[in-house]
């Protein structure tokens, strides 16, 4: 484990998106993107993912100067063709689009096609959260989550985010996989060489597992609920609304179409639209009530569900989006850890551009 | 079981309805949100709850002669007051402006306080679906269900439904509860004198329980997910978005506050807010992309899904909203069987109110 500041490891990550062809500010914005994931302790979708970018961008798979641009509009609604870029560069232009009309009419909807992966969800609904909106954003991913009653791994792992604009407290942020379990979390007891609980994975004959490996063996991911019994078929509902909203509705790939995030596994050769989709809204929400009484009793909300008596001595109760605000002041503060096989996979990527690495 | 046609389970509600104070056209509407829920195969939600709103009326907690008006707006967005009367009424107008703003701006938006029980989420969002438009509906109810790690019971089972309207197929519908299973499965259960599978509820101490009963002993429901380990908090999550969606931003009640659909439990004394509260959506797919293209990628995607391998020798994989479209098909031909205890509920009712009972 390394510590790196989080200056330094911005730097650094706008340097290699330079490198990589795209603009000052696209770079700048890219590094932006993925520095708070960092900075919120969601490690998976921070800097440990610039060599799948770079890898992805050796492919020819990622457009570094891409020519985003709207192709249908409505006052409040749009579709955003992303040219194959940088999910992490298109996906805060279609946010501020939906922005822009939520300022002017009261909302704004933005479905996008022809992405790439673009960091985590909350960095997107944030924007909207700075501006006094309700802030929306999901996407879908390559197909790893198998619906209820099958082996065949139909969806990626979706995530959806909702975050609302608090008054004394942070916002609250809800950010979540529509799966039992992310992907990063079977990578951890991977590397712990340790099982996993039974409902997060299934063997490629549909059977329970508690193996982390089970993926690379043709396995699959549940839907959050995990069984029929505990409510499988609501994680594969949500999962399927944000392929919807995000691929069907703007012309991105969807289910099974959608590529790969990965460099070495190829995409698929019949596709029904272009690279991977994303959807976002934002609400002005004095477009409903007055912004103070809403953050009044959100503040009140938030007040009575921490202060909820708590069951295991070892938690209280959290309200979403707390931990990661609290690993945002702190690792601004402290820095942010860097495990050793993504510190290996950085200093890879500074000798390939000639770049100094800052650990 | 006695099965009662559709057209003379209609006429009866509507006369219930009216023999309340309802207008007539008050009384037809809240008797075809009912009947689409007894005909969609969701007998919790239909004549079922019948009882329960004479009830609440006798109370005085509906209001049957309503004055439903808006009172905040932009273009997009707008609040609505729903004046104590009947979700069934309340909702559907507040919907008719979401379809209203979507036409105009592609987009609309509706919060709603001071309302009450609304039927089933599905009912309102497949309004939009009729226009061509994804139609989205949530509502908060009685508090039931624990967050993640207290046994204080803080949130409803807090519906959330999304609607698309697909080409040959039928519309795709994810209507669900945020709780692992809803109270109608554990009332079955209780009928049937069976345990539930762990991970539905919880003890009043927050042990783990398989007692369908354990709601009136202080115990609660479990959000989606069940437990920490398999998402428990996502569950949370999502219950808490449709809270604050439905009720912070309206005006509403919210979490504890909001008051039991059940008029022997009185309603909380320190109300935060008037009556429950709903949240509606609707957006013009033509003002993402035509309405032809997406209709013809949402039966791909529906074929895709339908035709995936089953791992279950009785179960198919099956598409959100297949199987209510299919009792829907059924129903209205061959009539909605009612159990014998919801026949005595409705017997009562006619005597009450000097009406004749369909069977």
């Amino acid at each position: 484990m390394t510590t790196i500041t989080e200056s330094k490891l911005r730097a650094f990550a706008q340097q290699v998106f330079t490198k990589m062809g795209c603009s000052i500010e696209h770079a700048v914005l890219a590094a932006d993107v993925l520095l708070k994931s960092d900075l919120r302790g969601i490690d998976s979708h921070g800097v440990a993912r610039l060599k799948g970018y770079v890898r992805l961008w050796e492919k020819g798979r990622i457009n570094t100067q891409p020519n985003i641009k709207i192709i249908h509009e409505t006052p409040t609604t749009a579709t955003v063709d992303g040219d194959a870029g940088l999910g992490l560069v298109v996906a805060p232009f279609a946010m501020d689009l939906a922005i822009a009309k939520a300022e002017k009419y009261g909302s704004g909807w933005v479905s996008v096609k022809n992405s790439n992966h673009f960091g985590i969800a909350g960095y997107h609904a944030l924007k909207a959260v700075e501006k006094d909106m309700i802030g929306i954003s999901m996407t879908n991913a390559s197909p790893l989550v198998a619906p209820t009653f099958t082996a065949e791994r139909l969806l990626g792992t979706n995530p959806m985010c909702y975050a609302f604009p608090a008054g004394k407290y942070p916002p609250v942020v809800v950010d979540m996989a529509t799966s039992a379990a992310a992907n990063g979390k079977l990578e951890i007891a991977q590397r712990a060489n340790e099982d996993v609980p039974s409902g997060w994975v299934q063997t490629k004959e549909g059977n329970a597992s508690t193996n982390p490996n089970e993926l690379k063996d043709g396995g699959a991911l549940l839907p959050l609920g995990s069984d029929k019994a505990h409510g499988s078929h609501k994680g594969y509902g949500l999962g399927a609304t944000v392929d919807i909203l995000s691929a069907v509705l703007s012309g991105a790939n969807y289910g099974p179409w959608v590529p790969p995030f990965v460099a070495f596994l190829d995409p698929p050769t019949n596709p029904v639209g272009e690279g991977i989709g994303h959807f976002f809204g934002a609400m002005r929400v004095d477009g409903f009530r007055p912004i103070e009484d809403f953050k009044d009793h959100l503040d009140n909300w938030i007040s009575r569900f921490k202060s909820a008596e708590s069951i295991d001595e070892a938690h209280k109760v959290i309200v979403p989006g707390e931990p990661e605000y609290a690993a945002e002041q702190e690792r601004r503060e402290t820095g942010i850890p860097i495990v050793d096989a993504v510190v290996a996979d950085l200093r890879e990527i500074a000798e390939k551009f000639k770049l100094e690495f800052p650990a």
